[in-house]
């Protein structure tokens, strides 16, 4: 099995098998097929065998599971788990017994105590395996911040101010989702870009929108601290309706930088200058997606990991269970973190490895 | 003595004694002097009868005295006042006596209890005299936010997200001035934006510049609550190096505006584009300076006032009492005010005269 | 009459004459009755004397005419005049006959033998008392843009690009008048920027809007050249639907600069980001007539003239010609000028006198 | 040989060889091998065989050669010509007698004969074989501005003005490289936009810039205008200092859009706000590079061509002729083509075919 696992990269691509052909999945599935150099699509695993055999349809070579297991038995040199994030923890163990690498969609798992079960899994196997989704370290606006905040150019980081605004929200969206599906990406930015861990959260309700769905209270409006005790303001908006959004303004000592303006072409009509809102995050982070998943299988083809550790998904997990409380009690909430194993010592504070 | 107070706006120019031939003062006898149409400075007083003489040399007409009791009894017509706070309550108090139209520059008095006398003093005088130098309600892209809010044409406004940078501080600016001198702004802009009275404060210190003086923790991080529920941050930074910078974001249910960009010619040299900063508050809001004194002007030739209030001074003073006591707590503080008197219960929200 | 043609700044307002009281004069005694410091609204003279009396009901102490003559007589110490260009050359002769200042709102006169006519008469009464009314020099941009061209510190200015552009034209609104009422001001703002007169011009016709009124060909695209071969290309668009602007774009030997960039609240709605964009020129450069009158009236208050002379009339007229020519021929078309005065040889190439 | 230029999309990659691996060589070497999905280097063919050898020396099983015969005997699927312009002419006859998809780096050939005689060779070869590489109509601005001029949405396009400025020119930058090698992308723009073929050019010099080497005129002004009367102005300047943009001002009868500013991270520090220029075509582009490879590899793989064809390199060859004469008369210079034959007649007017 070992040519299987570390291919040789200059002569073969890596194939890889997709678990979970919904909508996550099936992005990723395209962009293997027609973007990706270096990886083809070997295998395409869902619970619904229909809806795998659907997604391997045109792309010849590649077979439809209804089990990770079946996959492993017929070949694959790595794992892109896209299912739901309750699914994650047995799929990631099994993928981890396989020793193969793994891009887990974010979440790592939906709570502290099964991601730390994940990483504990890890470092009993001894190398870094897992790769976890956050994508927008590999945005050309984030990483240009984060090089910004390295360089020492304009001293210390001293403030983060971020926005967070989707156009709406799909049914059942509850508010604890809104911390742990979307606030979630900030605090992994948080921490990339502080190279710091959170220390603490706090979440204020305020006035909201009579467009949110009953259940819902939005915005929101979240304090988040790091170690050295940089501030970051959140701000949550989730049925903003006018589009999507998603822009950090960074204070340090002698500056400050934005990220995240609308560009595009400028047009000017009927009284009105400028241009178009991205609708969603596949137009605002399709970019970052794709240079992630391609760092991946680069990083694959080495026997390497390219970008965020599970250590990275536990820390998160480990904010999202605080911010959640944090909501309901109004109150600064303090986020504990269990000792960091040796494995992650390693991971610089760089593009794709923070804290 | 009537003549003297209610001028036939047809026929003379408004005679202003202008109090404190500092620098704010110096700026508003320049201001009358040269581009403030139907009014003429007719006296300075400064204790520094030195510096009030100088003052004068170039204006025909005009005299210096080191009390304004003697320009009172050399014949005025309204008052522009512009000396320390420290110094307020006593001035107001002796201007109201004569029941002349005042300009008080901010604050109204630098506490609670010395700003409730002056409401209670006019109060009793039975009519509205004095209007406080709160100009950015007078600062064009101030005046289109607060039209967009009132419109109702994005929905109800719901967060406001306020910046608030200077370069430099002068020596001997204390944690409390960043509040009582810098934030008061805020508190007076959030005030008349939302036409709601505030009722929570709270500030977070966080990571300080190395660039603050000894003594002074900046940034800070200031959270307000209005009646309705709307959050305002605001980020205080007065030691921020790179320019002056006032700026606010509002975020309502139909969409978000953003007002203070930079603006001004755009210039593209040496791999950089961009353009000039705006140094101090004096280019910024030197117009809304410019429209605020020709308004009070107008109003003051018509018997009226024209914009801010006492009672928007007492409020506002009430903010900061809980703003100081905030940033030394580090938790929410409540504001409580007293009953609003009827004197009062008229003043529109509008541009001038907001809750 | 001394004393009333100059006035003592120190004691009392120049009394001006309004001559004309269409849209244009109507704008400019609102001015000088609610804006303008050091100036009041003694006179307005208009053929349709109901207009004139209309125009002064609620200026109290102005007196409405019929002739130019009756104001004089009547005692004026200034001329504003606002009549229809084909007027312009016997008011201005009148009020030179006086020895008045005269603010002439542009054109000086629609020909250039005419202009010239204004220009000796000038000479002939041997000092400098027209000013005409090219306002885009009191604009702060285009004054920015000035003054880094004089300062050198972007290199030489090589090349200059010009737009110019109107929602829509009233009913009437020739081909001759895109050169002469609008690109005109084209004309002044190239000569003023580059201290140097223009050499030629030419006109392509291109692309016709379907938008544009029968008999107009809307836009052309101007080419204008000066002494040292510094090329200006304009776009002229005056039915351009969308909104009102005048941009210049500068090429320098080091860098490049933009003006006339929209600018105001910053808005995201329905998918799109942006502002408004100005509706006319009275938005775009109210604040420029305002800096114009007040430097006029200060100027006159000392017997100066504060602004673009009767030779920066003339050479502009010079300029129109030419354009009109050129916009038949299809070729470049030379602009010959007369020996400039001696009169005229200290303008020197600042804020409000160039060339 | 069917099989070896007709892959089988689904099974095999497009093995590609460059011909030529100096800077432009060696990037699409580089981009082919790390980031096109679908295509490997198969062989590097330079004069210079040691630079072929160093360039495929980290590329597993690819072959360096110093003639194109040779590669082609060793069995390739697809050529990119990456040599200087003179030598396409033998190069790109040599691939069309093979038969093979060519992506042709820009000028199809340097003058109109040579590029009318390649036109032939692909006529009588009776398929479309050649796309040159005109990348910017992959970039996603213009793509953006050719949509809204296709859906006629702001109605009719009147008029373009375009930039086209670099920092600095290499030694032995001649003045008519400045149309040859640079404006001819605004030749091929202006006929993507416009889908339209050029009728007339007129080049006037003006006022030049102290910065260009001995030589050169630089900037100069380029006039194009369409068949149906689009005039499009061009600020052609090679020697611009500040950095390099590209930037298209496109007027609607209905409303303007620009394309080409800056963007990326806002920055505000010491005085000044805005941002990084982009230094080189290569930071500007990058993407569309990568783009239109990417299409072409697609579209080999399929057996078509995904761009620009050899009509549209022969058509921007007759601009750029009548441009070096403009050049030199100063007057307007018509251009004129062959008939265009008919196996460019299906060219439709898209992204990738224009005319």
């Amino acid at each position: 099995m070992t040519d299987t696992r570390t291919p040789d990269s200059t002569t073969r691509d890596l194939r890889v098998a997709v678990i979970g052909a919904g909508r996550m999945g099936a992005d990723h599935i395209h962009r293997l097929h027609t973007r990706t150099h270096g990886a083809e699509v070997a295998a395409v695993v869902d619970v619904d065998l229909d809806r795998a055999t659907a997604a391997v349809a045109d792309i010849p070579g590649a077979r439809a599971f209804a089990t990770p297991a079946e996959a492993y038995a017929a070949g694959v040199d790595a794992v892109l788990l896209a299912t739901p994030g309750f699914l994650h923890e047995e799929a990631l163990l099994e993928a981890l017994g396989q020793d193969l690498p793994i891009l887990c969609e974010k979440p790592l798992t939906p709570d502290v105590a099964s991601a730390w079960r994940v990483v504990e899994a890890e470092v009993a196997l001894g190398r870094q395996r897992i790769q976890v989704g956050f994508m927008r370290r590999y945005d050309a606006e984030y990483a240009a911040l984060g090089q910004t905040i390295r360089s020492g150019d304009l001293g210390e980081l001293l403030m983060l101010h971020c926005r967070h605004r989707n156009p709406d929200t799909p049914p059942g969206f509850t508010n604890e989702m809104l911390i742990n599906d979307s606030v979630v990406h900030e605090f992994d930015v948080v921490r990339y870009l502080t190279g710091e861990e959170i220390t603490s959260v706090a979440v204020r309700l305020g006035k909201a929108s009579a467009k949110a769905p009953s259940g819902q209270h939005d915005p929101q409006h979240v304090l988040i601290e790091t170690a050295s005790g940089v501030l970051a303001d959140v701000e949550i908006f989730v049925n903003a309706q006018f589009g999507y959004e998603v822009a950090t303004e960074a204070a340090f000592e002698d500056g400050i930088v934005d990220i995240g303006r609308d560009t595009g072409p400028y047009v000017r009509r009927a009284g009105r200058w400028g241009g178009s809102i991205t609708p969603s995050f596949v137009e605002r982070f399709g970019a970052a997606y794709d240079l992630e998943v391609q760092a991946w299988v680069d990083a694959a083809r080495r026997g390497e990991i390219g970008g965020p550790s599970a250590w990275d998904g536990y820390a998160t997990a480990a904010c999202c269970e605080a911010g959640v409380a944090a909501q309901g009690s109004g109150e600064k909430v303090t986020v504990t973190l269990n000792e960091k194993p040796a494995l992650y010592a390693g991971s610089g504070h760089d593009r794709v490895g923070a804290a």
